[in-house]
């Protein structure tokens, strides 16, 4: 359950800056796109290698490099080198157990966030980290993997609509940082959704591996709110920053991915509240259960074990018995262990218990 | 239980601004009313479509355009357009997921809540979404579907009753504030009656459907905290603004309704706490009732247990059992039974088990 | 036990200010005292209408007027029209559900707070609520119904002991709030003995009634915070205020009836903690009572059980069983059920069951 | 275990300021010395009566004057007299249910805290409070009655070790506080050991009186925590004060005290922790023991069950009972009986619950 | 479970700044180096005395002496002497159970942390106190004992790895501190793995002596966390500090090592929380095991019980029972116990217990 931290794996000891790919390594190829735009130009295409993404740095327009893979440390490097981000960004990017981020570098801001999905069999969230750095008239967007989530953001873009191609980096990377936090709700549904599911089995059914995923569920609300929670923060601090980077047109939306951001952190909060509900619903349907089983057996027990003892005592092989001769003493013993039984139901009736 | 989140229906990829009613559509046809209202005149109508509503803008006078039902979206569109509303406000009126908070426009001030109420079956909290957009000199709200919580407001001004009519439209938005908080303590209150009924069952007959109960109140505790929670901040936000859209006289009023928010969010989390040992309650009962159902088993097994292995040992056939000759054997035997069975007795009413 | 709130029974939408007694109505008849002092004089009478009461009103001395119940509105509309009290003000006054709290209106100070004590019966924790207003030269008290917690103070002018007639109308202030929360020392004493009563209750015989007894007491608890706690600000904002309604020679009074709040309010949390802990201690003595019970029945079951085998055995009527016709049979068979008994009894002195 | 607080012991509605000593009186003479030093001389004596104490106020040096009883108000009312202390610290002085606090009288700092010992039994915390009053060129200080806690201080000022004689008053405060502070650290080694001991106690032996032993433990944390917690503002308030009675060469000295106040307070926080683990080990224990106690049952219960129902059915009185004439009947009925008991071992066997 | 505090091992009533070894002595003799360099020269040895060390005082470039072993009071004491060092600060170092702090002597700033690591074992979590003096041109290190923990940093300046040799003392105690960091992740993955190992012992086989375990585990993470959490605000009072002795170089570096500190925070809250649900899981594991304990022994007793009392009946001797004289009366009987029992087993079934 718990998720062990991978940092280590970073040989201790190497200087600080040092570009050492940390985590697993989720796709073969990197692909690199590139997409300037401005107003009344719109121009993509698919770098095949990363000077290709890197040329024409100062063409007008909005420059959005996207890279998916971050692997390849050499590309990293170079785009380090090309738009002068410091080295311990470049650590930064390549190594996915950051927390989520923002520094502001002055020439550019940097932000780390997570986009978090179910992995292939939907029994697990995961974790991607996405980098951004946001500069005066590029955004570079870095990746784990390919993944679909910035498609409408390049659909948008093409088709020329809302306000995002009339708009400058900054709002490029509002729009992004927006569509990552959208994707949390998708999340958040699909958590909804197990969860009133296991409610149900909790409630009917409540064995051993019910526990097993009601805990597995409160670990993934512990892991959603460790890659959510700190990005508030980001975003506050994005609001509050004095950066010329980010103008004040795009501050209004901002404000609107930061009240996004508190709702998944306070539903977040209010499952992991359900989650625990469940597990005191879980004890007490155990508790239930045993008391079921109990009262089976008491109720047995009690009715037969006076009823063997009369036959027991009739049993006995004394010479001097003198009920054993009486021509009625059989059916007046059965009688009376009828008797002795109907009082015993008529005693657990009125406690309720049958 | 717990109450899964819808704003992912909105297509994902959407620019940001674009109005998509996100939520259930609860009324068919939306109602619009406008109130035009000084010291001296007095002016009410239902306007038959929304153009009605928004002429005469500039009428001397405060204007009080009430809007229930938010589904058709080229009436909010229209109203934006005529009153100047940024187009992220409009997306957040006809998105019913918002959580409540207060935005300064400058021109105008944006103001969102929640009002509670009991579904019809009266078994559960609802919230519905209410915008408010304070400005100059009008109020425009918006309600999901129609309802009779404005309609006291209605009464005192179409009756001159109190200081309404003298106030300006900063005064008009406090009083419909004041109306939503006021509807909380009838929740509250009713809350508090099912919480006793439920202490009350959870004593006497701790069954598993009284378990579902008590989670249930503790979900609606959640719930009405999330919705409540906010409202502090957001009431607490016009009384600090520093906009020129609300006097200082109505300040003490914001001051009045933000103390009943206070007393609503402090009643809800002494609510909580008390549900929280209503589980407690639960708990033991059924501990307690174990323990009834135990000393009934262990009370019967103990007296006629040793019995029966009594009336067991004089049920051997050995051919030589000197007692089985003795006359009095039986009736000894039946004496030492008796014996036993009252010294067991005694032992159990000294434990106080009987 | 959660105590409802009452505030909905006003007639919602009312406008603001409309002043409805909201509450028990606690005494019949109104009771009002005027006292007027200074160093060199003392003046009290009972007035018979509230006109007596604000007659004199620039006389000069410090003027303490006390009204002992608040359900006649004429008679607090009066005052209000009398010393230009705000309407709110006035609406808080006569609303019993007021939440402690300090407002500065400039010309004057109005606090809000509770007085604690014991139902007649000694079981229940109850509240009044007790209204300051504290000008210039007087202060005006406003009781729910009479009591004798003000009587010390009226003592203590009367005879001129200490510097209280020395001191200015701000120091009167003082003064009833020092009585107020020295009356909930008293109230904490009688609960810490509750508690140790009850503590002994719940180790000795935990019944399910002492369970309700408990969670009475956390429920006073919860009441009992919520009544104090908003205390500590109400003084706090007192001594920061920058009124001139209140001296600096006053300030370091207000400081030593603060720390007693602060003493109460950690008293409070220290109970609640130990009332917490007495569940605690319920549960696990249900769990000590359920051990108990089944050793018991395990320790006569698995002595008895074995032995009325063997009983069994010899008292099957196969033709062919040597033992039965021995001499010694009936003999030897008693002794191995004896050695079994030992045997068993052994078993359980070593596991320290008996 | 909650321990009552006992304030209203004092006549309550006398004035504020009237010495009423409360608390236990701990000691029958009030014991009076006097130190004067500075770096070249040193002159301590024991006062046969306050006056005698009080003389040579003005005397170059630093003044140490330790009352030990501050039961006799008139010895508090003439030293107050002399250093024109205010009478609500001297209230405080003679009233030991003080929270501990610093007050800044601009002619003097008054600072209240609490010494902590075990009783005499060694089994119960109990708290001395502390008073010092630090001005010019002087320190009071007044325990509850006499004690060792101060005797390290005296010896270095005789002996002339450190570099307490050429500092002024206010390292000598320090040096008072910083033992005190001392022995603290005393305290939570003592508490540690029991609560070591207790652990095992709790492991081995979960018997009811270990339960007790656990609940006094965590209500010792509870009033430690409540003694110790608000000594860290006192010292904080005491570092940031801008008296000019505390030189800055002491503040470094004040910041090493606050260090280990923090780290006590710290410790007893987690102390605390394990406490409540304790009691979770508690509860577990005892289902274990549960868990134990039924297994035993239910082996001997399944094993002896079905043998004796076998028995039985053999001890039937039929008259064609076709077995009952077999010559190997028996022996073959006493197999079937062992191999049914060798089944039900291997069943439990692989269980694992034998 | 509880580590007690040694503290008090300090003899009390010793002068502050008295050097007295606080602590576990844990290596016989101590270990000094010395390093000095810059970009183009690297010197380094062993000092056989401390004398050695401490010569060539203002030789250029950057000197770091490490000292393993604080036992030997003198050479500390001969150190502090050297370098101006405040006597506390020794006192501090000799002392080994500070709490991390940072304390700014504006000629050299003083950092103490613990170093974290597991015992020979294994299976304890252990702390080394690091202290650190920064000063102008040197850093002073010490430890308890020799570790390998400096040794990356010792092979990146002899082999001129990364920048370290080009900066000044602040990044080499920057590095040193991140050395330290890096340490935390070590063991919070051991850490992690054998949670994973515990929580499957849980689930599979819950006895006490994994209830040990987790409380163990729970033991170490209030140890781990009352370790770490103070570092976040040394590391924050270093980047926050305005001391000329951290240039702003070196903040991005800080920067760095406090988001790896919040990280190790964040990782030790939710692993604190995973272990309290290890305790959850054990207690329903406990609970699951007795249920299934009583639905064994219920099935036995409640499908035997009958049929021997069936057995019973038919073995009592009265002279009149035509059954037993029925020729199909035996088998009829036995038919008739299968058939009780099949019904049995059926209701079990039913009820899902078999």
């Amino acid at each position: 359950m718990p998720r062990p931290i991978k940092r280590i794996s970073k040989a201790k000891g190497l200087p600080p800056g040092t570009l050492v790919h940390i985590g697993e390594k989720k796709v073969e190829k990197v692909k690199m796109t590139k997409i300037i735009y401005d107003v009344d130009h719109f121009d993509e295409k698919e770098c095949l290698n990363i000077e290709e993404c890197l040329a024409h740095k100062d063409e007008p327009g909005v420059h959005w490099i996207n890279i998916d893979g971050i692997h390849q440390t050499d590309i990293i490097q170079k785009i380090g080198d090309k738009y002068g981000l410091h080295p311990l960004v470049l650590e930064d990017i390549v190594n996915t157990d950051q927390r989520p981020k923002m520094e502001d570098h002055v020439d550019y801001i940097y932000v780390v966030l997570k986009m978090i999905y179910l992995n292939d069999k939907g029994d697990l969230i995961v974790a991607e980290q996405i980098s951004l750095v946001l500069g005066n008239n590029y955004v570079i967007s870095f990746q784990e993997k390919q993944g679909d989530v910035f498609d409408p953001i390049r659909d948008r873009l093409r088709n020329n609509k809302g306000r995002i191609r009339k708009m400058g980096a900054d709002y490029l990377a509002y729009a992004l940082l927006d569509a990552v936090v959208d994707g949390y709700f998708v999340i958040l549904e699909r958590t909804g959704e197990r969860m009133e599911a296991l409610e149900q089995k909790v409630l009917i059914s409540p064995i051993p591996k019910t526990l097993h995923f009601v805990h597995q569920l409160k670990s993934d609300m512990i892991f959603l709110r460790k890659s959510v929670w700190p990005l508030r923060e980001v975003i506050s601090a994005m609001m509050r920053s004095e950066s010329k980077l980010i103008s004040q047109n795009t501050d209004i939306y901002l404000r609107d991915v930061h009240d996004h951001t508190i709702q998944v952190v306070e539903t977040i909060e209010s499952y992991r509240e359900t989650v625990t509900g469940l597990l005191d619903i879980y004890l007490s349907s155990i508790s239930n259960r045993l008391n079921e089983v109990m009262k089976v057996l008491t109720i047995i027990a009690t009715i037969f074990i006076p009823l063997t003892f009369i036959a027991g005592v009739y049993g006995m092989n004394f010479k001097y018995m003198p009920e054993l001769g009486w021509p009625w003493g059989y059916p007046l013993v059965l009688g009376a262990m009828l008797l002795v039984g109907l009082v015993m139901v008529a005693y657990f009736k009125r406690k309720k218990w049958i």
